[in-house]
Protein backbone atom coordinates (compact mmCIF):
# COMPACT_ATOMS: atom_id res chain seq x y z
CA UNK A 1 0.00 0.00 0.00
CA UNK A 2 1.48 3.48 -1.22
CA UNK A 3 2.30 6.04 1.52
CA UNK A 4 -0.52 8.54 1.78
CA UNK A 5 2.66 11.23 2.91
CA UNK A 6 0.40 14.00 0.82
CA UNK A 7 -2.24 13.97 3.64
CA UNK A 8 0.57 14.50 5.82
CA UNK A 9 0.13 18.34 6.98
CA UNK A 10 4.04 19.57 6.84
CA UNK A 11 4.36 17.66 3.55
CA UNK A 12 1.24 19.15 2.19
CA UNK A 13 1.81 22.60 3.60
CA UNK A 14 5.29 22.52 2.22
CA UNK A 15 4.31 20.84 -1.07
CA UNK A 16 1.27 24.40 -1.40
CA UNK A 17 4.21 26.35 -1.80
CA UNK A 18 5.90 24.89 -4.94
CA UNK A 19 5.91 26.90 -8.13
CA UNK A 20 4.27 23.43 -9.97
CA UNK A 21 1.61 23.60 -6.91
CA UNK A 22 1.07 27.66 -7.15
CA UNK A 23 1.20 28.01 -10.90
CA UNK A 24 0.28 24.31 -12.64
CA UNK A 25 1.83 22.85 -15.07
CA UNK A 26 3.64 25.81 -17.18
CA UNK A 27 5.47 26.03 -14.04
CA UNK A 28 7.17 22.83 -14.19
CA UNK A 29 10.24 22.84 -15.84
CA UNK A 30 9.56 19.59 -17.78
CA UNK A 31 5.73 19.71 -18.67
CA UNK A 32 6.60 20.90 -22.36
CA UNK A 33 8.50 17.51 -22.78
CA UNK A 34 5.53 15.74 -21.57
CA UNK A 35 3.27 17.67 -23.55
CA UNK A 36 5.19 16.83 -26.66
CA UNK A 37 4.52 13.45 -26.05
CA UNK A 38 0.81 13.25 -25.51
CA UNK A 39 -1.41 12.36 -28.55
CA UNK A 40 -4.06 15.05 -29.51
CA UNK A 41 -6.29 15.49 -26.40
CA UNK A 42 -9.49 16.47 -28.14
CA UNK A 43 -12.13 13.49 -27.90
CA UNK A 44 -9.64 10.86 -25.59
CA UNK A 45 -11.10 9.57 -22.51
CA UNK A 46 -8.15 10.27 -20.29
CA UNK A 47 -7.35 8.79 -16.35
CA UNK A 48 -4.33 10.56 -14.50
CA UNK A 49 -2.80 8.69 -11.96
CA UNK A 50 -1.60 10.83 -9.18
CA UNK A 51 -3.85 14.11 -10.31
CA UNK A 52 -2.86 16.02 -7.44
CA UNK A 53 -4.58 19.45 -7.66
CA UNK A 54 -5.84 18.48 -11.19
CA UNK A 55 -4.26 20.85 -12.85
CA UNK A 56 -3.50 18.40 -15.88
CA UNK A 57 -7.10 17.45 -15.64
CA UNK A 58 -8.32 20.72 -16.22
CA UNK A 59 -5.69 21.47 -19.00
CA UNK A 60 -6.87 18.13 -20.72
CA UNK A 61 -10.63 19.43 -20.81
CA UNK A 62 -9.89 22.94 -21.69
CA UNK A 63 -8.11 20.36 -24.77
CA UNK A 64 -11.22 19.06 -25.65
CA UNK A 65 -10.80 15.75 -23.90
CA UNK A 66 -14.08 13.91 -23.54
CA UNK A 67 -14.06 12.49 -19.95
CA UNK A 68 -10.75 12.74 -17.60
CA UNK A 69 -10.61 11.17 -14.32
CA UNK A 70 -8.25 11.78 -11.40
CA UNK A 71 -6.70 9.72 -9.03
CA UNK A 72 -5.04 10.47 -5.71
CA UNK A 73 -4.62 8.76 -2.86
CA UNK A 74 -4.60 12.28 -1.31
CA UNK A 75 -7.56 13.86 0.47
CA UNK A 76 -6.33 17.19 0.76
CA UNK A 77 -5.31 17.02 -2.71
CA UNK A 78 -8.49 15.68 -3.87
CA UNK A 79 -10.32 18.58 -2.01
CA UNK A 80 -8.32 20.97 -3.76
CA UNK A 81 -9.13 19.48 -7.01
CA UNK A 82 -12.44 19.37 -6.56
CA UNK A 83 -13.03 22.83 -5.21
CA UNK A 84 -11.52 24.20 -8.58
CA UNK A 85 -13.71 23.08 -11.44
CA UNK A 86 -17.61 22.24 -11.47
CA UNK A 87 -16.99 20.33 -14.83
CA UNK A 88 -19.36 17.29 -14.56
CA UNK A 89 -16.40 15.54 -17.16
CA UNK A 90 -13.84 15.68 -14.53
CA UNK A 91 -13.90 12.52 -12.16
CA UNK A 92 -12.08 13.27 -9.15
CA UNK A 93 -11.69 9.88 -7.09
CA UNK A 94 -9.57 8.40 -4.60
CA UNK A 95 -7.48 5.14 -4.48
CA UNK A 96 -4.57 3.47 -3.60
CA UNK A 97 -2.65 3.23 -6.92
CA UNK A 98 -1.64 0.05 -5.87
CA UNK A 99 -5.48 -1.14 -6.24
CA UNK A 100 -6.59 0.57 -9.31
CA UNK A 101 -10.35 -1.52 -10.44
CA UNK A 102 -10.61 0.32 -13.73
CA UNK A 103 -12.90 -1.00 -15.89
CA UNK A 104 -11.67 -2.74 -19.21
CA UNK A 105 -10.47 -1.18 -22.74
CA UNK A 106 -12.05 2.45 -20.66
CA UNK A 107 -9.32 5.18 -21.76
CA UNK A 108 -7.21 6.38 -24.15
CA UNK A 109 -4.83 8.21 -22.98
CA UNK A 110 -3.46 7.16 -19.07
CA UNK A 111 -0.74 9.90 -17.83
CA UNK A 112 1.45 10.22 -14.67
CA UNK A 113 3.43 12.57 -13.40
CA UNK A 114 6.54 12.72 -10.50
CA UNK A 115 3.50 9.60 -8.79
CA UNK A 116 4.75 6.15 -9.93
CA UNK A 117 8.21 6.43 -7.68
CA UNK A 118 6.01 6.52 -4.84
CA UNK A 119 4.30 2.73 -5.68
CA UNK A 120 6.06 -0.53 -4.54
CA UNK A 121 3.85 -2.76 -6.93
CA UNK A 122 4.49 -1.30 -10.44
CA UNK A 123 4.10 -4.00 -12.52
CA UNK A 124 0.84 -4.66 -10.66
CA UNK A 125 -0.37 -0.82 -11.80
CA UNK A 126 1.14 -1.13 -15.96
CA UNK A 127 -1.17 -4.24 -15.88
CA UNK A 128 -3.74 -2.27 -14.73
CA UNK A 129 -3.55 0.15 -17.21
CA UNK A 130 -2.15 -2.09 -20.31
CA UNK A 131 -5.97 -3.80 -19.47
CA UNK A 132 -7.96 -0.45 -18.65
CA UNK A 133 -7.31 1.18 -22.43
CA UNK A 134 -8.30 0.51 -25.59
CA UNK A 135 -6.32 -0.83 -28.23
CA UNK A 136 -3.66 1.52 -29.33
CA UNK A 137 -4.03 3.26 -26.54
CA UNK A 138 -1.17 5.73 -25.05
CA UNK A 139 0.86 5.58 -21.75
CA UNK A 140 2.80 8.80 -20.64
CA UNK A 141 4.44 9.10 -17.56
CA UNK A 142 7.08 10.58 -15.33
CA UNK A 143 8.98 9.58 -12.30
CA UNK A 144 12.17 10.68 -10.99
CA UNK A 145 14.82 9.58 -12.20
CA UNK A 146 16.74 6.57 -11.01
CA UNK A 147 19.88 8.22 -10.81
CA UNK A 148 18.21 10.62 -8.63
CA UNK A 149 16.48 8.28 -6.11
CA UNK A 150 19.46 5.72 -6.47
CA UNK A 151 22.05 7.28 -3.24
CA UNK A 152 21.66 6.34 0.24
CA UNK A 153 22.67 9.76 0.80
CA UNK A 154 21.29 12.29 -2.38
CA UNK A 155 23.10 15.46 -2.76
CA UNK A 156 25.30 17.64 -4.63
CA UNK A 157 28.95 17.23 -4.47
CA UNK A 158 31.47 19.68 -5.09
CA UNK A 159 34.22 18.18 -8.07
CA UNK A 160 37.99 19.00 -7.56
CA UNK A 161 37.55 21.64 -10.51
CA UNK A 162 34.48 23.16 -8.35
CA UNK A 163 31.74 21.63 -10.29
CA UNK A 164 29.25 19.82 -9.06
CA UNK A 165 28.82 16.00 -8.97
CA UNK A 166 26.13 13.93 -7.52
CA UNK A 167 27.39 10.77 -6.39
CA UNK A 168 25.58 7.48 -6.73
CA UNK A 169 25.88 4.24 -4.97
CA UNK A 170 23.27 1.49 -4.63
CA UNK A 171 22.01 1.98 -8.44
CA UNK A 172 21.68 -1.72 -8.57
CA UNK A 173 20.01 -2.28 -5.42
CA UNK A 174 16.12 -1.18 -6.09
CA UNK A 175 13.26 -1.28 -3.55
CA UNK A 176 12.38 1.32 -0.37
CA UNK A 177 13.99 4.58 -0.22
CA UNK A 178 13.33 7.13 2.89
CA UNK A 179 14.37 11.05 1.91
CA UNK A 180 13.46 14.21 3.98
CA UNK A 181 11.63 16.33 1.16
CA UNK A 182 9.05 18.79 2.92
CA UNK A 183 8.46 16.62 5.18
CA UNK A 184 10.43 13.68 7.07
CA UNK A 185 10.08 10.56 6.22
CA UNK A 186 8.82 10.00 2.52
CA UNK A 187 9.28 6.60 1.34
CA UNK A 188 9.27 6.50 -2.73
CA UNK A 189 10.70 2.86 -4.70
CA UNK A 190 13.83 3.53 -6.14
CA UNK A 191 13.95 1.09 -9.78
CA UNK A 192 16.74 1.90 -12.36
CA UNK A 193 15.68 2.58 -15.88
CA UNK A 194 15.76 -0.78 -17.37
CA UNK A 195 13.17 -2.24 -14.47
CA UNK A 196 10.80 0.78 -16.24
CA UNK A 197 11.50 -0.26 -19.31
CA UNK A 198 11.54 -3.72 -18.86
CA UNK A 199 7.92 -4.02 -16.57
CA UNK A 200 6.65 -2.02 -19.53
CA UNK A 201 7.31 -4.40 -22.26
CA UNK A 202 6.11 -7.33 -20.28
CA UNK A 203 2.82 -5.93 -19.74
CA UNK A 204 2.14 -6.03 -23.88
CA UNK A 205 3.29 -1.91 -24.04
CA UNK A 206 5.68 -1.12 -26.96
CA UNK A 207 8.14 1.73 -26.38
CA UNK A 208 7.92 4.64 -28.53
CA UNK A 209 10.26 7.20 -26.53
CA UNK A 210 11.98 7.61 -23.24
CA UNK A 211 13.81 11.20 -22.09
CA UNK A 212 15.99 11.61 -19.83
CA UNK A 213 14.92 15.21 -19.15
CA UNK A 214 16.98 18.40 -18.23
CA UNK A 215 16.39 21.96 -19.12
CA UNK A 216 16.82 23.83 -22.51
CA UNK A 217 19.53 26.48 -23.38
CA UNK A 218 16.63 28.77 -22.57
CA UNK A 219 14.97 27.60 -19.68
CA UNK A 220 18.97 27.97 -18.49
CA UNK A 221 18.98 31.40 -19.12
CA UNK A 222 15.76 32.08 -17.49
CA UNK A 223 16.42 30.39 -14.36
CA UNK A 224 20.05 30.22 -14.06
CA UNK A 225 19.61 27.80 -10.89
CA UNK A 226 18.29 24.98 -13.52
CA UNK A 227 22.03 24.46 -14.73
CA UNK A 228 22.84 21.42 -12.23
CA UNK A 229 20.00 19.25 -13.82
CA UNK A 230 22.15 18.92 -16.52
CA UNK A 231 24.60 17.55 -14.52
CA UNK A 232 22.15 14.31 -13.73
CA UNK A 233 18.67 14.14 -15.08
CA UNK A 234 15.78 14.74 -12.57
CA UNK A 235 13.46 12.72 -14.07
CA UNK A 236 12.60 10.09 -16.73
CA UNK A 237 9.62 10.32 -18.91
CA UNK A 238 8.54 7.48 -20.76
CA UNK A 239 6.22 6.96 -23.41
CA UNK A 240 4.66 3.47 -24.51
CA UNK A 241 1.78 2.12 -26.39
CA UNK A 242 -0.33 -0.96 -25.83
CA UNK A 243 -0.48 -1.71 -29.78
CA UNK A 244 2.25 -3.03 -32.04
CA UNK A 245 0.93 -0.54 -34.43
CA UNK A 246 2.19 2.44 -32.46
CA UNK A 247 5.57 2.15 -32.20
CA UNK A 248 6.29 4.82 -34.31
CA UNK A 249 8.03 8.12 -32.26
CA UNK A 250 5.02 10.59 -31.54
CA UNK B 1 35.82 7.80 -38.11
CA UNK B 2 36.18 5.45 -35.37
CA UNK B 3 39.77 5.74 -33.28
CA UNK B 4 41.73 3.02 -34.03
CA UNK B 5 42.95 2.69 -30.60
CA UNK B 6 43.13 -0.77 -30.30
CA UNK B 7 46.30 -0.68 -32.77
CA UNK B 8 47.94 1.27 -30.59
CA UNK B 9 50.69 -0.71 -29.22
CA UNK B 10 50.77 0.19 -25.37
CA UNK B 11 47.46 -0.48 -26.02
CA UNK B 12 46.89 -3.92 -27.75
CA UNK B 13 49.80 -4.94 -25.64
CA UNK B 14 47.60 -4.18 -22.34
CA UNK B 15 44.11 -5.59 -24.03
CA UNK B 16 45.88 -8.57 -24.24
CA UNK B 17 46.47 -8.91 -20.77
CA UNK B 18 43.47 -8.60 -19.24
CA UNK B 19 41.40 -12.01 -18.30
CA UNK B 20 38.50 -11.96 -21.34
CA UNK B 21 41.72 -11.09 -23.66
CA UNK B 22 43.19 -14.43 -22.09
CA UNK B 23 40.27 -16.59 -21.02
CA UNK B 24 37.80 -15.12 -24.17
CA UNK B 25 34.02 -15.24 -23.17
CA UNK B 26 33.74 -16.81 -19.96
CA UNK B 27 36.05 -14.77 -18.63
CA UNK B 28 33.56 -11.83 -19.05
CA UNK B 29 31.33 -11.45 -15.84
CA UNK B 30 28.16 -9.71 -18.47
CA UNK B 31 28.84 -12.88 -20.83
CA UNK B 32 26.10 -15.01 -19.06
CA UNK B 33 23.17 -11.73 -19.52
CA UNK B 34 24.40 -11.28 -23.14
CA UNK B 35 24.08 -15.17 -23.56
CA UNK B 36 20.62 -15.04 -22.10
CA UNK B 37 19.58 -12.81 -24.60
CA UNK B 38 20.38 -14.12 -27.69
CA UNK B 39 18.16 -16.08 -30.06
CA UNK B 40 18.88 -19.94 -30.29
CA UNK B 41 22.05 -20.17 -32.51
CA UNK B 42 22.27 -23.26 -35.17
CA UNK B 43 21.61 -22.32 -38.43
CA UNK B 44 22.00 -17.96 -37.95
CA UNK B 45 24.05 -15.93 -39.80
CA UNK B 46 25.67 -13.75 -37.88
CA UNK B 47 27.54 -10.17 -38.12
CA UNK B 48 29.73 -9.47 -34.84
CA UNK B 49 30.40 -5.86 -34.66
CA UNK B 50 33.93 -5.25 -32.97
CA UNK B 51 35.01 -8.79 -33.11
CA UNK B 52 38.22 -8.38 -31.55
CA UNK B 53 40.16 -11.61 -31.04
CA UNK B 54 36.90 -13.55 -32.40
CA UNK B 55 36.00 -15.54 -29.20
CA UNK B 56 32.64 -15.02 -29.97
CA UNK B 57 32.66 -16.19 -33.26
CA UNK B 58 34.19 -19.15 -32.61
CA UNK B 59 31.75 -19.61 -29.93
CA UNK B 60 28.94 -18.54 -32.11
CA UNK B 61 29.91 -21.11 -34.36
CA UNK B 62 30.64 -23.69 -32.13
CA UNK B 63 26.98 -23.42 -31.65
CA UNK B 64 26.08 -24.26 -35.03
CA UNK B 65 25.78 -20.71 -37.05
CA UNK B 66 25.61 -21.01 -40.16
CA UNK B 67 27.88 -18.19 -41.06
CA UNK B 68 29.61 -15.57 -39.10
CA UNK B 69 31.12 -12.69 -39.98
CA UNK B 70 33.44 -10.77 -37.33
CA UNK B 71 34.07 -6.98 -38.03
CA UNK B 72 36.97 -4.90 -36.43
CA UNK B 73 38.92 -1.35 -37.18
CA UNK B 74 42.15 -2.96 -35.88
CA UNK B 75 44.74 -4.70 -38.34
CA UNK B 76 46.15 -6.67 -34.65
CA UNK B 77 42.91 -8.16 -33.67
CA UNK B 78 42.19 -9.04 -36.68
CA UNK B 79 45.19 -10.75 -37.31
CA UNK B 80 45.64 -12.58 -33.72
CA UNK B 81 41.46 -13.82 -34.85
CA UNK B 82 42.87 -14.97 -37.86
CA UNK B 83 45.45 -16.88 -36.93
CA UNK B 84 43.02 -18.68 -34.53
CA UNK B 85 40.73 -20.69 -36.91
CA UNK B 86 40.95 -22.58 -40.19
CA UNK B 87 37.14 -22.50 -39.46
CA UNK B 88 35.52 -21.41 -43.32
CA UNK B 89 32.95 -20.27 -42.20
CA UNK B 90 34.05 -17.58 -40.53
CA UNK B 91 35.29 -14.67 -41.79
CA UNK B 92 36.69 -11.79 -40.44
CA UNK B 93 36.72 -8.46 -42.09
CA UNK B 94 38.19 -5.09 -41.32
CA UNK B 95 36.05 -2.45 -41.29
CA UNK B 96 35.38 0.91 -39.50
CA UNK B 97 31.88 0.64 -37.59
CA UNK B 98 30.76 4.00 -39.34
CA UNK B 99 31.46 3.26 -42.38
CA UNK B 100 29.61 -0.57 -42.49
CA UNK B 101 28.45 -1.77 -46.28
CA UNK B 102 26.55 -4.55 -45.34
CA UNK B 103 24.26 -6.48 -47.78
CA UNK B 104 20.69 -5.74 -47.21
CA UNK B 105 19.02 -8.66 -45.69
CA UNK B 106 21.82 -10.85 -44.82
CA UNK B 107 22.09 -11.39 -41.05
CA UNK B 108 20.10 -12.95 -38.36
CA UNK B 109 21.54 -11.84 -35.78
CA UNK B 110 23.89 -8.41 -35.47
CA UNK B 111 25.67 -8.85 -32.29
CA UNK B 112 28.62 -5.96 -30.61
CA UNK B 113 30.08 -6.31 -27.12
CA UNK B 114 31.62 -3.15 -25.92
CA UNK B 115 32.37 -1.46 -28.93
CA UNK B 116 29.67 0.92 -29.76
CA UNK B 117 30.40 3.47 -27.00
CA UNK B 118 33.72 4.05 -29.79
CA UNK B 119 31.36 5.13 -32.86
CA UNK B 120 30.32 8.77 -32.97
CA UNK B 121 27.83 8.30 -35.43
CA UNK B 122 25.65 5.56 -33.71
CA UNK B 123 21.93 6.41 -35.98
CA UNK B 124 24.23 5.05 -39.21
CA UNK B 125 25.37 2.18 -37.34
CA UNK B 126 21.97 0.90 -36.55
CA UNK B 127 20.69 1.90 -39.56
CA UNK B 128 22.77 -0.02 -41.77
CA UNK B 129 22.47 -2.92 -39.05
CA UNK B 130 18.52 -2.65 -39.97
CA UNK B 131 18.82 -3.12 -43.44
CA UNK B 132 21.36 -6.01 -43.12
CA UNK B 133 19.17 -8.07 -40.51
CA UNK B 134 16.18 -9.93 -42.31
CA UNK B 135 12.49 -9.66 -41.13
CA UNK B 136 13.00 -10.95 -37.92
CA UNK B 137 16.18 -10.32 -37.05
CA UNK B 138 17.37 -9.34 -33.99
CA UNK B 139 20.54 -7.03 -32.82
CA UNK B 140 22.31 -7.32 -29.23
CA UNK B 141 24.92 -5.68 -27.73
CA UNK B 142 26.52 -4.12 -25.24
CA UNK B 143 27.87 -1.23 -24.13
CA UNK B 144 29.64 1.08 -21.53
CA UNK B 145 27.11 2.24 -19.46
CA UNK B 146 26.22 6.12 -19.68
CA UNK B 147 26.43 6.42 -15.77
CA UNK B 148 30.00 4.95 -16.50
CA UNK B 149 30.67 6.98 -19.51
CA UNK B 150 28.94 10.59 -18.28
CA UNK B 151 31.69 11.85 -16.06
CA UNK B 152 34.35 14.10 -17.02
CA UNK B 153 36.86 12.69 -13.99
CA UNK B 154 35.71 9.05 -14.23
CA UNK B 155 36.75 7.36 -10.52
CA UNK B 156 35.16 6.15 -7.10
CA UNK B 157 35.12 8.65 -4.70
CA UNK B 158 34.35 7.72 -0.78
CA UNK B 159 31.34 8.74 1.06
CA UNK B 160 30.94 9.54 4.26
CA UNK B 161 29.80 6.53 5.54
CA UNK B 162 32.70 4.77 4.31
CA UNK B 163 31.33 3.06 1.05
CA UNK B 164 32.49 4.01 -2.07
CA UNK B 165 30.33 6.29 -4.55
CA UNK B 166 30.74 7.46 -8.22
CA UNK B 167 30.21 11.18 -8.99
CA UNK B 168 28.20 11.58 -11.85
CA UNK B 169 28.30 14.94 -13.81
CA UNK B 170 27.71 15.65 -17.54
CA UNK B 171 25.70 13.25 -17.92
CA UNK B 172 23.16 15.13 -20.11
CA UNK B 173 26.23 16.63 -21.92
CA UNK B 174 26.66 13.65 -24.91
CA UNK B 175 29.56 13.58 -26.92
CA UNK B 176 33.40 12.70 -27.14
CA UNK B 177 35.12 11.41 -23.84
CA UNK B 178 38.85 11.44 -23.75
CA UNK B 179 39.95 8.38 -20.95
CA UNK B 180 43.46 7.17 -20.14
CA UNK B 181 42.45 3.12 -20.20
CA UNK B 182 45.01 1.03 -20.90
CA UNK B 183 46.65 3.72 -23.06
CA UNK B 184 46.39 7.45 -23.21
CA UNK B 185 43.92 9.33 -25.27
CA UNK B 186 41.21 6.77 -25.56
CA UNK B 187 38.02 8.24 -27.42
CA UNK B 188 35.05 7.55 -26.62
CA UNK B 189 31.34 8.65 -27.09
CA UNK B 190 29.06 8.95 -24.22
CA UNK B 191 25.25 9.33 -24.66
CA UNK B 192 22.90 8.41 -22.39
CA UNK B 193 20.36 5.70 -22.24
CA UNK B 194 17.40 7.39 -23.57
CA UNK B 195 19.70 7.87 -27.27
CA UNK B 196 20.43 4.55 -27.38
CA UNK B 197 17.05 3.05 -26.75
CA UNK B 198 15.31 6.05 -28.93
CA UNK B 199 17.98 5.71 -32.09
CA UNK B 200 16.75 1.89 -31.86
CA UNK B 201 13.28 3.19 -32.00
CA UNK B 202 13.69 5.58 -34.69
CA UNK B 203 15.53 3.07 -37.24
CA UNK B 204 12.39 0.59 -36.50
CA UNK B 205 13.96 -1.70 -34.06
CA UNK B 206 11.76 -3.04 -31.49
CA UNK B 207 13.25 -3.05 -27.69
CA UNK B 208 12.32 -6.12 -26.10
CA UNK B 209 15.03 -6.27 -23.36
CA UNK B 210 17.61 -3.33 -21.43
CA UNK B 211 20.22 -4.72 -18.86
CA UNK B 212 21.96 -2.40 -16.37
CA UNK B 213 24.24 -5.14 -15.60
CA UNK B 214 25.75 -5.69 -12.25
CA UNK B 215 27.44 -8.92 -10.66
CA UNK B 216 25.24 -11.85 -9.34
CA UNK B 217 25.92 -12.83 -5.68
CA UNK B 218 27.53 -16.08 -6.62
CA UNK B 219 30.00 -13.62 -8.83
CA UNK B 220 30.69 -11.07 -5.87
CA UNK B 221 31.33 -14.22 -3.87
CA UNK B 222 33.79 -15.52 -6.46
CA UNK B 223 35.19 -12.24 -7.22
CA UNK B 224 34.68 -10.07 -4.20
CA UNK B 225 35.64 -6.88 -6.02
CA UNK B 226 32.74 -7.07 -8.41
CA UNK B 227 30.56 -5.51 -5.78
CA UNK B 228 31.48 -2.02 -6.44
CA UNK B 229 29.97 -2.79 -9.87
CA UNK B 230 26.50 -2.60 -7.82
CA UNK B 231 26.99 0.85 -6.79
CA UNK B 232 26.83 1.95 -10.70
CA UNK B 233 26.43 -0.60 -13.58
CA UNK B 234 29.11 -0.92 -15.91
CA UNK B 235 27.84 -1.85 -18.48
CA UNK B 236 24.14 -1.51 -20.53
CA UNK B 237 22.80 -4.29 -22.71
CA UNK B 238 20.13 -4.19 -24.92
CA UNK B 239 18.04 -6.66 -27.07
CA UNK B 240 16.55 -5.47 -29.55
CA UNK B 241 14.05 -6.84 -33.09
CA UNK B 242 13.70 -5.18 -36.33
CA UNK B 243 10.64 -6.68 -36.63
CA UNK B 244 7.05 -5.94 -34.55
CA UNK B 245 6.21 -9.36 -34.13
CA UNK B 246 9.57 -9.65 -31.72
CA UNK B 247 8.70 -7.61 -29.21
CA UNK B 248 8.34 -10.56 -26.43
CA UNK B 249 11.03 -10.30 -24.32
CA UNK B 250 13.76 -13.26 -24.96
Amino acid sequence: MTQNIYDDPMFFANYGRLPRSLAGLDAAPEWPTLRALLPPIAGLDIVDLGCGYGWFCRWARAQGARRVVGIDVSHKMLERARATTTDPRILYLRADLERLALAAGRFDLAYSSLALHYVEDLAGVFASLAAALVAGGRLVFSVEHPIFTAPSHPGWSLARDGGKTWPIDNYLSEGLRRTDWLAEGVIKYHRTVATYVNLLIEQGFVLSRIVEWGPTDAQVAATPSLADERERPPFLIVAAGNDQRLIAAP
